[in-house]
């Protein structure tokens, strides 16, 4: 029996690492005249559907797949945010 | 009297627009195996931190903000998250 999932991946820089495009945003916004807006940081969103066996093996898959690919475990972190949708 | 705010920011393409990414992404998948992973989207996440007279004034500034920069109407959608820290 496998199920659906729907799922939801935050990958971001670590607090760390530099962010040039956060900060050229931030100096944009500047020139805009928004000077009340701080802290900019710029990461990836990844929306994404599966099917698993269950909840635990699709953020296992999850896991290895943002190891892999979709982050770069370097310089990013990333969350991943899972719904069971229906039983497939 | 100013608050400061922590915002999320989520900006994805819109349903019909086409999103090479994330083909290619899914592509990628599909060569390492993962042949259950489908409907990949790629999008922006933003974090950022601002002060502002109210919730409502902070959230009619991101709305310009996203509009004018950190997003294309055309093509894309955004939502934003907003959590109230201290009062300043």
């Amino acid at each position: 029996m496998t199920q659906k999932f729907q799922a939801q991946i935050y990958v971001t820089l670590r607090p760390s690492v530099l962010d040039p495009a956060g900060t050229a945003v931030q100096s944009g916004l500047a020139h805009m005249g928004y000077t009340n807006v701080e802290q900019i940081r710029i990461g990836k969103y990844v929306e994404l559907s599966l099917t698993a066996e269950s909840e635990s093996a699709a953020r296992s898959q999850l896991d290895t797949i943002c190891d892999q690919l979709l982050a770069n475990p370097v310089i990013e972190n990333y969350r991943i945010e899972l719904q069971a949708l229906a039983t497939v």
